[in-house]
């Protein structure tokens, strides 16, 4: 519904792969200095010294991960890159250089590749990130963004997965499920102007919701807010798949039970009158919905003080002995087992 | 022509995308010293201290870039992996960890996946790099792989397109062009098989050009080659694209032209033949086929004694001022203007 149909068109076959690189990554001015030589050569050249190098990587299909009938390329440009560098967060370790692989069909017009690239600068921007490398090719169908991530961070400031321990605090930043339920809206609204192209619709009820679906931001600030806390997490974690697959995640590689508490979650009001609009409930959609980007961390008991009453962070629960399982403690305080019901990227792989 | 239509199938569905990663990445040992954390945290942790870390990029996508006709997938997940790592080597660094993404259509069972992580692992542990991060998810029609490749060097050990001077000589590694007639084999036999399928091609005469194509190796040797030579080179790149497109790349960031020798490429007898057979000239063939991963390199004149008589490198030109120009000298002793015709991955992108 965002498609211009007016637009320029350049081919990108007139480019040639090397003209394309050169033109889509020249206005990216380098911000880091650890960003030693850029694109342009074999392999960019990095320079770390006595910090550890942490790398992620992504990747991004059409049709799978993102929908363009509803997601703006310069959107999904940013949130492709806002996607990794949450990665980095969730190491406790601070982006610095990105790469951008793409691979487009011949449906894409250099315009197109253009705005995508508006979408990616901006992040590297907001993020002071450097785009020190990449490719691009042709795909036969569609749209294929890859995405790598490196970060840096001093090695007692790393936090990974597997250090939470028996009667830790579980803590997340933010609030959850909006992403999710800003998806659903998007959706239904693709639904009403494939039968009446001429709607203009008001979405303006669920702008929250909605841009944290199509314009998400990485909790970049948490560590900083952790250390002047003096607060260090013993594991950490992304929200990218839903709550209750993340929780899993650290459970497993931590070897703990935990107890997540229903009336703990922190959600939004407008996420809330969503659900209720759709008549679902909206502690499955918190806990399965994914892609919120928040940052889902556990810390020792004697932390409490300092994390209480801090407005970005919410305490939802604690880590148990592994023996006990992982319950959700509902609002009748009843104890049901956890499901990790979290999207799955394998189950949507029909060839067309 | 490979295909076993008898394997047996599971479906990635059933195993999910972390049970899959777990499954493909468990039989990888860590082999570096700088790997600190590999696979199954939200990134992987790396260190180098005093040496600096390149990183390259590179996305391979079905039907453009391979042909499952006649790409077994254990190769495919070789050459993958050495294509990356040959981007190191044009730095002259040394390839230490590799991440390894891919998307793939439900045509693929688990079995198939398992095959190409056969040769990644078999390239991981000839080439000792760690595996150290990945991605997988579907796609909607074939396979796709991006794979980053790190890297490490000293600063002072690390070489650029842009150093080359004035007059210095033009040096290539290996042979060329066998990669690009080894292609031309196998689509001809692909045509072959699809009208009589029974056929059994006898290829044992092509054989070393063919495993150019399916099966290359990176040079990793020639940074010790070149150390044990005490030769600096001033100027580097590696030929995935074509000899011809490689050197317009080193000139241009250089900012030198150059006079190319026809009668010293250095071409595989096989490949002579080869050509002959396809009645195809072979220099054009050698300087505008790519995909042979050897490398391409400026060294100072001065150096010219310590390289001459070495049965891995071959001197096949010099520099020139920039205002010169790029030329081929022929056999004829002709010049005339070199052009860059590499492999445009762009110029395939029909959509289906």
């Amino acid at each position: 519904m965002i498609e211009n149909k007016n637009q320029s068109r350049t081919s990108l076959e007139q480019l040639g792969e090397f003209g394309l690189i050169e033109h889509l990554t020249k206005d990216f001015p380098i911000q880091q200095e650890s960003t030693i030589k850029s694109v342009g050569d074999d392999a960019a050249v990095l320079s770390f010294e006595k910090e550890k190098v942490v790398v992620s990587t992504d990747l991004l299909i059409e049709g799978v991960h993102f929908d363009l009938a509803y997601a703006p390329l310069k959107h999904l440009g940013y949130k492709a890159v806002v996607v990794n560098i949450s990665d980095i967060c969730a190491m406790n370790a601070v982006p610095t250089q990105i790469t951008v692989s793409i691979a487009v069909s011949n449906r894409f017009p250099l315009e197109a590749l253009e705005e995508l690239y508006e979408g990616i600068k901006l992040a590297c921007n907001y993020y002071k990130v450097d785009l020190v490398g990449g490719d691009t090719t042709s795909s036969q169908t569609g749209l294929i963004i890859s995405i790598t991530a490196i970060g840096k961070a001093n090695e007692d400031e790393i936090i990974y997965r597997s250090g939470a321990g028996d009667n830790n605090l579980l803590v997340v930043s933010g609030d959850i499920g909006g992403a999710y339920m800003g998806l659903q809206v998007l959706e239904r609204e693709k639904q009403v102007f494939l039968v009446n192209p001429n709607s203009q619709p008001d979405l303006s009820m669920y702008d929250y919701i909605i841009e944290r679906q199509l314009k998400p931001e990485a909790r970049t600030d948490i560590r900083q807010l952790l250390k002047d806390l003096d607060v260090h997490p013993t594991s950490m974690i992304d929200i990218s798949d839903g709550l209750s697959s993340e929780i899993f995640h650290l459970c497993t590689q931590s070897k703990v039970g935990c107890n997540l508490y229903e009336d703990k979650l922190p959600l939004d009001p407008q996420f809330i009158n969503t659900c209720e609009e759709f008549n679902i409930d909206s502690t499955t959609m918190a806990i399965n919905g994914g892609e919120d980007y928040e940052l889902l961390f556990t810390i020792k008991m004697e932390d409490f003080e300092k994390v209480k009453a801090n407005p970005n962070l919410t305490i939802i629960g604690h880590t148990t002995q592994e023996s006990e399982g992982l319950h959700l403690i509902t609002r009748a305080n009843t104890k049901i087992p956890l499901k990790a019901r979290g999207w799955n990227p394998l189950a949507n792989n029909e060839e067309e």
